[in-house]
């Protein structure tokens, strides 16, 4: 692969070093699909194959992987299913039915909106299967950030971005506050993305709506100027601005007021180099944390190629840096979770998917409701709750000069036998509670307010 | 953690950049294990939850993770081994059950060896969940590798090794000639050894046994010499040698005269501060190639520390490392197939999985002798076979000023109808092709061989 496509379009310039220099050689996997479409004879599969007979006490007469029978009893899927090796980027049927999935998402119209339905099917990539959302955003940050450049980031934000950018990397985060007034810190935003342009030949941004820790959603107003400052910043500065957008929250939205579907698709739908990157998985969106199957999906830009060749020959190349990545650190993800994404898809049906899904979505509606309302009424100038509109979380800020979050979720424990996890970064300016109502019961939010404002008294 | 006992091994001064800088924090896993133990109202737990009867039909009364009902379907675990997040560094009863196993993979004596089977289990670290060997031979090198370092491969090697250090990591690869007339060519080794230790301030090797593509044990002899040379050059370079002994096809060898356990139990067995890291995993040995679940063990050495304290202390701070590795690159590794591993230990028991996986070992070892006495019919100048005695594979060695491996594999390929796998490094001095007898029926073998033989002479 030589890369030729990638090459002329902005993408490229946005690589770090290890992201240009990464591929997945042809070698084996060219020689395993000639020997597929001409051999009789294949001496190029890695795995044990026999007879099933041969391994298993009354077994069939089938050629299969040879596996031990005592697996089967655990599993109601195939037997191929579980123990062969998928595709280094994800068993096709699976990516292909994320995409469909991602294009659900948009909430685009089918009736009215099909040529932006087409469009979009058109322009995002399939999906490349990792190990989970935090593999999807190691993956990506890798591709983009070289040791000591900046990507930039709230103040309030997931712990370990840090571990990924700064700890493993080695590359910076360029951290702007969050809020100014209850409201998306735009001006901060701005300051950040030309100060780093300034300096680099790109500029990458990580969003993660709803957001962990806050589970701030930005309005329908804030989100339309965001995308403004992102494709007017991208005008001005002419340099690539990758979105990376963590969507593992997506559908964990309780308010009508605010953007109701990932701002992936508004990214996407701009002309400027403004580049989104889709971070997506089962983890939150079908409940299944242990599963670790994320998805990296890119917007391309329509003025990037010619004709409908160069841009399969495009995708190809995107496929073929994501699979270098994925070989050279995994291997490839588990078969199991990825099958099973398929059946329920394929069995169950996205309807049911969702109609199952919402019963969940409705309880954490209910505790988002009440966790609220019951913060509503502490009326104690040492806290204030961040704007919060879905996800998991909410954020409570304790005056600095008052309280220290780590000793305030200490006495809170200690006395009143409440956990919840402080996080005190005051060179951040960021000092207070996250509390995860999504894992407690609603009737037991009054008296998990009542008991933390007890304990800010005691400050 | 501050690392104060790792600090004191020469394991520290082997790490990385990245090694020396990695932990997992504290944050979020310190407060959420104390809301375990000291909380009633727990507000830290980032999954949802609720009552089953809440969100499924018919559900029970039970306090669960919330699921979608339609999985359960597909699985006969438990719904809490499918959804939930495993730990970080895996669940502790899969990891604990992983360490027995490679105390019984040892062979020592359980009645005449009580003593080495005491200090074994004291000596080596409980096993880190990877995903898959791939995932834990990406950790460790990462642990220890800065770009530019290098590390000692033979030229005969499983070709993602390349991808992982070099086009990944930007570290080197310092190749030598695995054989001499059929012989492990440990005079190349040793010039490599002396090599790379007067440049850096450690050396690392990577082992393979049985060895992807050769299908390569060292014979009994030659493996007392390998052990000697190794202890030799550590003691006269002064530096500590790491040595990264990839396990993947342990179980399968097929002679009396070569090694019949991994070479990590001999190296940890050295006083000298000879290293080893055993990388094993479900892959092969227990046939479950899509399970994604690989082990990273290290035997540390008893003059290490003082105390039983110190040696507890130095486990928990490796463990740290690890997580934090874990944390920023995949979280944590799925959860189906380490239950699944687990299960098949605790309900099936070491000796049912053994006997079942003997049916697999006995076909694969009928399978080696055919092909080998078959190519040892073929009395043709223009090829050698490398020594082999285990594995998934052989090589068949082409002399390159005759064939070029790429051309010969593309003529058998497409006049004879036979798919096999051409390696070809000139560089390195290797030309051949690799011969997967794992997937190749046994009464195919002859027609495959005579095959290649009548290519041969087309060349």
């Amino acid at each position: 692969m030589n890369f030729k496509y990638i090459q002329k379009t902005p993408l490229y310039k946005t690589f770090s070093d290890i992201g240009k220099r990464i591929f997945l050689p042809e070698g084996i996997f060219y020689w395993a699909r000639r020997a597929k479409n001409e051999a009789e004879l294949i001496g190029t599969i890695g795995s044990a194959y026999g007879f099933e007979k041969d391994f298993i006490d009354g077994g069939s007469s089938d050629w299969m992987p040879c596996y031990l029978k005592e697996i089967s009893e655990y599993s109601n899927l195939m037997i191929q299913d579980i123990v062969t090796y998928p595709s280094i980027g994800g068993l096709l049927e699976t990516r292909e039915i994320w995409k469909e999935w991602i294009i659900k998402k948009s909430f685009y119209n089918e009736e009215k909106e099909k040529e932006k339905i087409k469009n979009l099917k058109r322009y995002i990539t399939t999906p490349i299967i990792t190990t989970g959302v935090t593999n999807g955003i190691f993956q990506s940050c890798t591709l983009f950030l070289n040791p000591d450049e900046k990507v930039i980031l709230p103040n309030k934000r997931w712990g370990n971005y840090d571990n990924i950018i700064c700890k493993f990397i080695g590359a910076r985060i360029k951290s702007f506050e969050f809020f100014e007034e209850q409201n998306l810190n735009l001006d901060g935003l701005k300051d950040a993305i030309y100060d780093v342009g300034t300096t680099q030949e790109k500029v990458l941004i990580l969003l993660n709506f709803p957001n962990n820790p806050t589970g701030y959603v930005p309005t329908k107003e804030e989100s339309k100027n965001l995308v403004n400052l992102l494709k007017e910043s991208q005008v001005s500065i002419k340099k690539p601005l990758i979105i990376l957008v963590d969507d593992a929250y997506e559908p964990y939205v309780y308010t009508d007021d605010v953007l109701s579907r990932s701002i992936f698709y508004d990214l996407y739908e701009l002309e400027e180099d403004v580049i989104p990157i889709k971070l997506d998985g089962i983890t939150k969106e079908l409940l299944i944390y242990g599963g670790r199957v994320g998805f990296i999906t890119i917007g391309l830009k329509e003025n990037w190629f010619e004709t409908d060749e160069d841009l399969e020959t495009l995708k190809k190349e995107i496929d073929n840096k994501f699979e270098g990545f994925i070989r050279a650190t995994i291997s490839n993800c588990n078969h199991f979770y990825q099958s099973l994404t398929q059946k329920l898809f394929n069995e169950k049906g996205i309807h049911q998917i969702i109609k199952s899904r919402e019963k969940v979505i409705n309880i954490l509606h209910d505790r988002y409701k009440k966790i609220n309302s019951e913060l509503a009424r502490i009326n104690n100038p040492k806290i204030s709750i961040d704007p919060n509109s879905g996800g998991f979380f909410l954020f409570v800020n304790l005056d600095p000069d008052k309280i220290k979050a780590g000793e305030f979720a200490d006495h809170l424990l200690k006395k009143y036998k409440v956990g919840v996890i402080p996080i005190e970064k005051l060179d951040e300016n960021v000092n207070g509670i996250r509390i995860a109502y999504c894992s407690v019961d609603i009737n037991e939010i009054p008296k998990l307010i009542e008991r933390i404002n007890l304990a800010l008294d005691e400050f």
